[in-house]
């Protein structure tokens, strides 16, 4: 009796290495891919570390608890180094890495001036971009012609990209603003219906999803960290499948989301009722804009509301979880800027029906949250793909808000789960047993 | 590849049937142990849910996510019925259920009134208590004579109860006060140590080790619900296994320290770092009054300051853990009564060192969230016990704030490790797969 | 040098006595009025205490600090007396006074079984109401006809009440909703126009201004704890200086506006400068869907508003207060009921412009804060018009988020200011030394 | 009717002119007095604002409301001009005034660096300092022999540095650590006492003494910014009228206590009850250490707990405010250097006892709240001895969180009586009508 899993659940099939430069494409080159990019290049000079990153700092348990085997992640799995990723950008704001990372105001002098230099040298290419999807922000530096000629330009930036900075592989991961709301249509449906929209210029598609066609098209990964609809559509997704492409989204978990998704699963796990959870947020920056306008905001909201009623599910707790208030509201709040802060209050019932209150005020810092994770969604990516692993990373569900996942699955939202699943996933791959926490060993 | 472990590694072994009445008997007859039979009685006679309890209301996944098999707990695993539950207490002061219960406060008089009359019955039996263990709180209803006399009038105790009331089994569950502060010495490090030392009334004993010795003696599961050391001592650990008697400790885990476990596991998963941690309690009931006595305090502070260390590894993670400052203060507050009230004020590192805050303000009820775990680990102590399991249970860590742990091990704190190890010991235990989250054959 | 003013500040005018009954109308037979009714008569029976009310527990401090005279200030002023107060209202919904407090859920049963009996005498007349200016109530015990019929059976009601129960005198105080938002127009510039516009059924004209109508028409004082426009229009203010009628509003200030009128002078008191002030509620009770519509909470939105810039002066203080945000939200949020909550985040700057927050967090009861003021402001306004003064009673803004002012003046929302303006008024018509504070003759 | 006082209260007194320089000499060269001299300068220079002073940039209101008459403070007050400021200080660790604030990490580079010269010329005299009196500091910048010889040789450097500045007078403002708690005895009866006390180096002669002594014998106005003893003494104070010298403290009022004094008046002013204030506050700089130690946090929890029964007045209001709880905490919390944060608690109680709770969370800084009030206290006294004012200055009560007071007289806390007291004292002392805030007049 091990605690873990046997040898048969192992994978034998061999990973490519990580051989070669990465290129690391953001759509967007505001707030969050600036201190994505500041904070690689700062940890590469040996300036700061890549805190929130779980490919540079976690570990990973391996066999029994007394086997004390736990080696870093990154030497465990065959990850890109830091030191072969290239970056670029689209962005319909012309400027470049360190300019807008000074108008983003999330990091400080200290930290940009030691690397203005190498910020200063990334200039973003045009943009697939249009107004009406993003109604609080205009841009210049766009792409013009049919849907389907942005789309064709893209690829064309992607393997203009590749081949003046000699990568072996690109990933994409989107960096850029909430759209505004949009279903899954009959353009969506198939491949060819998706293209024919294309042609047409068809509003259903979305800038986002030029992206990822393109990206798809090019074999590169893709991962979104919007609430955007963009890949989690029947079209893209067999498009990836055909063409051997890892996906994952949608929207960085961070902040609020990240906290309710710590929060609920230890109020279920102590069956603990819920009456209510109202979260507020404030925040000032580019982000908290966009989210001003009702339409971008409705594609936020649906991404918020889902998690709690998948973690609590209330049609197997209907004594606890059924009928629960649950109101999530963004304000644009100039002063804060970047520093995003949220205020939750959490009515539970316990014993007996006895009613008591959580109430969380998380002063975040927005991109900060998110930077660790777009290196973790661009090496993890381009690491699935290596491993011959195409379509929808449910393993990834962890970084999301709102996890795609095979169809007739529940996305799954407790982070703890979300963990268990990642690291299984990883040991899965690289051969080792999985981790049960069983141990009864011990006491035998 | 199943996602889960495979059947050699499910225990064979019968459990015996939980037939017949189960006797809960609790050192301490006060706010705890009022609201815990006051509840159940209440579930019993369908006026109220018994919120909170794994064992009542917890359901349980069995094999893969979409076999949809999710039996209650209850239904699972052959625990004792509520129905079949009998109840008795010890206390230095003399009211019955029903007056400690008024006294208490906890409960309103509309959850209290309709049960007066079975609560009434409960009368406390004479308490082994000596008030230098416990300086503020005096009593009259408490035993006399040297402290082995004390130990063997508390077995009589047990076994008069059993008797009268027609019990199959008995399990102790302390709801009693935190002691002063004792380290284990060589009065503990054996039986023979230990018997002698009561000879002697030595010190060294605490009350309530003599509790747990007449447990032990009388093969009665003992579970811990104070920090106090009692069982956690090589003497009634080798005794616990001499006798088949399960064993599990120490110190509820409610309120301010269960949320700490929810949230470092949650701030570790995502590799962020810690700079400080600062918790404060007000409570105003007799567990306040008892720790404004800094020698009391002192077993609660240890009880409560391992937690972090141990989730977050700093010799593990430097980078992240080294040196955070973590400050735990308790203070009596009168006007809350038993409402007690934490504030936590967490500060964070974030990608290239950036720091962050979370506040977490939680306006709980200190014996409605220990009643249902009074409950679950009566009726799990008593079913483990019955599967042949002895000495300390360490899948039971998940109720404790201070899990007892083998010799050598390090106590795992993570509310989700502990739960995970919780339920993957109760399906090994009843013959299912263990649950791993890799998934990935949804995917192939 | 006396640190007060001379003799000749003083008003000599004789008060008419409060000799016999007063009757006590409120337009809203809810939360707030049932609150008020059910603690009026509690104190009467000696069951509970007035607090939060001015009349019936604070001292007013006369002449010197060393004078030691500070009689309580019913015992300095003629007011009416609790024992000869008479209730009536008025409310679309037909419940009587108990079974509205029941279902507002404000009051335990254990304070309202007691005075049960009283409650229930107490029905409602049918109300001058229309759901399209409260559009999420609906309700049956409605007047119809034209808008000055209805006013005309309020005017009947009115003078039926006084009869019946032996009346001295009678006010009226509004506790009913907040109506959609209506701005002064040209139906409200004359006593004329006005009264024309009722005869028209304008819609200009709310059902709020039909009591507030017949109530001047008939020498009775108006108290409006709403925001409603009502009494704040040039025809009602001149018909009330014909008349002799005191009146006072608009909008109780409870809760949230009540902490932002207390901090804000503070932070201005020490020239601390405001970034922005961030105001969140919660609320679960009739008041709180009434405002879920927009048109409503406009209303409300812009009497909060205001508040923040007629305090802290920006016009005078650019370089502490231009350009600071100031967002207010209100969320519908059912767990709750009418214990409403706040949550507010103030950005604020200091030396050097170093920045600083302060969060508050408001645990309130609505109708808890509302009721004193409700007794307050009806035995005010009985003694300010028996004291001869007529029309606005600027005095009383110490009760409103948005006091009514002379023409020409900013409306007066520091608490402190609003307070001594209070007591110096009292002591003025009493005849006393007005206070200054000054108090050098103890350094002389 | 004026709504303010008449001629005769006015001051005729003639107000000596601000003309020369003005010596402002500190006892602590740390973290309070680095900020205030470091704004002062960079005001001087244009590179800040003055934020959080009222001599700089309040205004006060003259005559009637519709006057508009409100100058700025300064241009109504003959005060000293920003220009002629000189500063000097005492500190036990010889560091330089730039390098102090460097170590303080209370300004930032982008301050500090510009004024980096001006900082660097300012050098700490020996200090008279005693380890006993601080426990938590250590210093080698100190003067030895008896402490008589120590208070002389601190007039022979306030001597020395007027000359050698060309200052016209000097004032000194105590910006040093707590020392521990010290009651008034013999020694301090006298002059005579105290001066025999100063030959026998007595301890009972804090080294603050020392200063105050020196302050008083060379006619320089002295504010005492810790709760130290100090000038709060007969003896002091006799010597003070003696020789025409203005004396004020104890305590800066910042942080915690200062929205204590803004709340609790409040709530006071609307008559809700009081059951308990909890108040905690965390902070990690010099003073935290110092207070660390709990002789020192005797002498300022005896500031900080005196502040809410003189504001609420539990005699006069028993219903009110009789056996409130109230516990203040300090802890050293390293994490946030001079970054104050406070949480408070605070149960109120409404309408028939309703229990209400209003937490408030103050994410202050130490220094940038003293800063101005240093400057503040430094020109007010100036002021206010060249206005002929001497001895115990009461109307500076609203800087401070322990205002001295004549014999007889209970301190004034209340932050807004604090600032009418200021301004009316003012306004008397150039001739002006007080304000009473009576404004009958526009409702004639």
């Amino acid at each position: 009796m091990t605690g873990s899993s046997t040898a048969q659940d192992r994978q034998a099939s061999p990973i490519a290495p990580a051989t070669g430069k990465l290129g690391i494409l953001t759509p967007g080159l505001g707030a969050v891919a600036t201190t994505f990019i500041a904070g690689v290049e700062s940890v590469r000079r040996g300036l700061s570390k890549p805190i929130g990153s779980l490919t540079q700092m976690a570990t990973i348990r391996l066999g029994k608890r007394t086997d004390n085997r736990s080696p870093l992640i990154k030497d465990f799995v065959p990850l890109a180094n830091l030191d072969d990723l290239v970056f670029g950008a689209w962005d319909p704001i012309p400027d470049d890495a360190y300019t807008a990372a000074k108008k983003a105001g999330v990091l400080e002098d200290r930290d940009l001036e030691p690397i203005k230099d190498f910020l200063s040298t990334i200039k973003p290419m045009k943009a697939a971009f249009e107004n009406k999807y993003v109604t609080r922000i205009n841009g210049t530096n766009v792409k013009t012609g049919s849907k389907r000629e942005q789309a064709e330009a893209l690829r064309q930036d992607i393997r203009d990209f590749k081949a003046q900075n000699g990568c072996d592989r690109v990933v994409l991961v989107w960096c850029a603003s909430t759209e505004i709301y949009i279903k899954a249509g009959p353009q969506h449906a198939t491949i060819e219906a998706f293209e024919q929209a294309m042609d047409a210029s068809d509003e259903a598609i979305a800038p986002s999803m030029l992206y990822a066609w393109a990206a798809i098209m090019e074999g590169c990964a893709f991962a979104n960290g919007a609430p955007n609809l963009t890949t989690d559509v029947p079209a893209l997704l067999e498009l990836a499948n055909q063409k051997g492409v890892a996906l994952s989204g949608k929207d960085f978990k961070t902040g609020q989301t990240w906290m309710k998704t710590i929060i609920a699963p230890g109020m279920k796990a102590r069956m603990l009722g819920l009456a209510g959870w109202y979260s507020t947020n404030i925040l000032g920056n580019r982000d908290g804009e966009v989210l001003d306008d009702p339409a971008s905001f409705k594609t936020k909201e649906e991404s918020k509301l889902s998690v709690l009623h998948t973690i609590l599910q209330p049609e197997k707790y209907p004594d606890l979880y059924e009928g629960f208030s649950h109101v999530v509201r963004i304000n644009y709040y100039p002063p804060r800027g970047d520093n995003k802060e949220g205020w939750d209050n959490i009515d539970i019932v316990g014993w007996m029906g006895y009613p008591m209150q959580i109430k969380v005020n998380f002063l975040c810092r927005d991109s900060i949250l998110a930077a660790p994770l777009v290196l973790d969604l661009a090496l993890f990516s381009d690491f699935a793909q290596r491993a011959g692993m195409k379509g929808i990373q449910e393993w990834l569900s962890f970084y999301y808000k709102s996890p795609m996942t095979a169809a007739g699955l529940q996305p799954e939202h407790d982070l703890f789960i979300q963990q268990t699943k990642l690291k299984n996933t990883l040991r899965h791959l690289m051969g080792e047993d999985q981790i049960t926490h069983l141990g009864l060993e011990y006491y035998a």
